[in-house]
């Protein structure tokens, strides 16, 4: 991560623990602090970046990007439950069910699921209500049954389905699992200006395609430490992943093919988008 | 129910129905489907009532309607999982992790939760996006933290604690457990109409109260088939309750005196307010 993208993290950061401060100290809230803390913050600087392009000043944006950053923390929270991935390690510290309780990473993660939109419908982000409203139904959609939940389901049935899933499958659940967070992260700014989103929407569908193949390539090639998690469940799982389905190198030459598709969409900005450049080729660059 | 509440119950529930066609039929979504289907609709009367009093129609009123039937419907499949209340009996059915398993009831409440925020923004229900903007953002406030969410933490911190809550903490526990979705499904009709809460708010009070000692009472004094849930939960594991505190009699006194509270609370509306007053009646004389 470059300079800017630490100071735009570090500032996400500082707004979520601001917007908690008033919630108390609760051991759920105290979990919701855990969960919001750490991680690349990608989708929060998405949000900065695709909103410092139409001209929203970042005091605004950062609403939209801590909203996104509760939204992912929840969904990593309820992923590793015991009844979902069972994982006990997420960016190498213990997972919140093992540091607290089940029903505590339950109700922390709906709670920070519902934080998400208050951050997004947040008078103080989005200066029209137009927008404040766009931005929560989009989130909701997003975040749904229809975008990541209708990802993780595809994921669950995979896992007990008798064959193994197609590429064409796999891209479809992804793009629920992973993608659609994505996208709305790279669209919040051009939502927040009443604008048009098609340009980020391509940029995002790209990114958000690699990013989740080079997950699978960490899952393969990474070690435990460096990844801050779990490695090599999938192959271990018999799971079908990008890498399974066209071998590592494939793999590899389709994360960057993918990344730059996403760098041309960015060209009816220009130069302005030389960091959202940067940001996607830091997304296939990383080890964790 | 009367057949006016009858009528309500079933064109929002026909809603739900209709919003859900889209989602398709993997497991989490006839999970959903499952979980939003029959109950007494309560809050979404209270949307419908206090929408109607403000003349707001019910074609886009049933939308808020909808939404706090679905978060309810959350709060309820999360409520019952096994790391949390672990009850096998709704509605005298199964629950959601009894009949499907424990990660389909986790991703249809999250799901559910996305769903509610959806409705509760949707173009098709309030009729300024101000008013839409401002149903998700008190909605997100009412289910989260310092709502909803912080009643389950409190209730769950009780269960732990060395002494048995006082009646100041247990009304706290229950003002944010049952009182915030409660109170924002009777305000949402003024705030669908940009015209003050003041007095729903106030009623509302009073009947969330009201509602919560009348459970403690069914708890004490009903049977599980009647109750379509088990019975005598709390008094078993010896938790603080209305009826504990206060004793059974001055329990269901206090309840009928917050149910006039309520009604006085509705005054500036007079007569056309009276299917509220009922349904605050039918509030404590219910049985489940």
């Amino acid at each position: 991560m470059n300079s800017q993208g630490a100071g735009q993290a570090a500032r996400v950061h500082a707004h979520l623990e601001a917007v908690l401060e008033p919630f108390g100290d609760t051991p759920v809230v105290a979990a919701m602090r855990y969960a919001v803390a750490g991680g690349k913050r990608i989708r929060a600087r998405l949000v900065l970046e695709g909103a410092r392009l139409h001209g929203i000043p970042e005091t605004r944006a950062v609403w939209p990007a801590a909203a996104i950053e509760a939204m992912h923390a929840y969904s990593l929270v309820h992923d590793d439950l015991p009844c979902m991935d069972d994982d006990d390690l997420r960016r190498g510290q213990p997972t919140l069910h093992v540091k607290w309780d089940e029903a505590t990473a339950v109700l922390a993660g709906d709670a920070l699921q519902s934080l998400a939109f208050e951050l997004a419908a947040h008078p103080e982000g989005a200066a029209t209500d137009h927008a404040r409203a766009d931005l929560a139904l989009s989130l909701a959609r997003a975040a749904g049954g229809q975008g990541m939940v209708l990802g993780q389901a595809l994921d669950i049935a995979a896992e007990t389905a008798s064959s193994a899933l197609t590429l064409d499958e796999i891209t479809r659940l992804q793009a629920g699992k992973t993608g659609a967070l994505i996208e709305w992260a790279a669209c919040a700014g051009p939502r927040m200006a009443e604008a048009d989103t098609g340009p980020l929407a391509a940029y995002a569908g790209a990114l958000g395609l690699a990013f989740q193949i080079q997950d699978d390539v960490i899952d393969v090639t990474g070690d435990a430490d460096a990844a801050g998690k779990a490695v090599g469940k999938d192959a271990a799982a018999g799971k079908a992943t990008f890498v399974s389905l066209l071998g590592l190198d494939a793999a590899r030459a389709r994360a960057h093919a993918l990344v730059e598709t996403a760098c041309d969409a960015l060209s009816p900005y220009g130069e302005d988008a030389d960091s959202l450049r940067a940001l996607a080729r830091f997304v296939i660059s990383r080890h964790s």
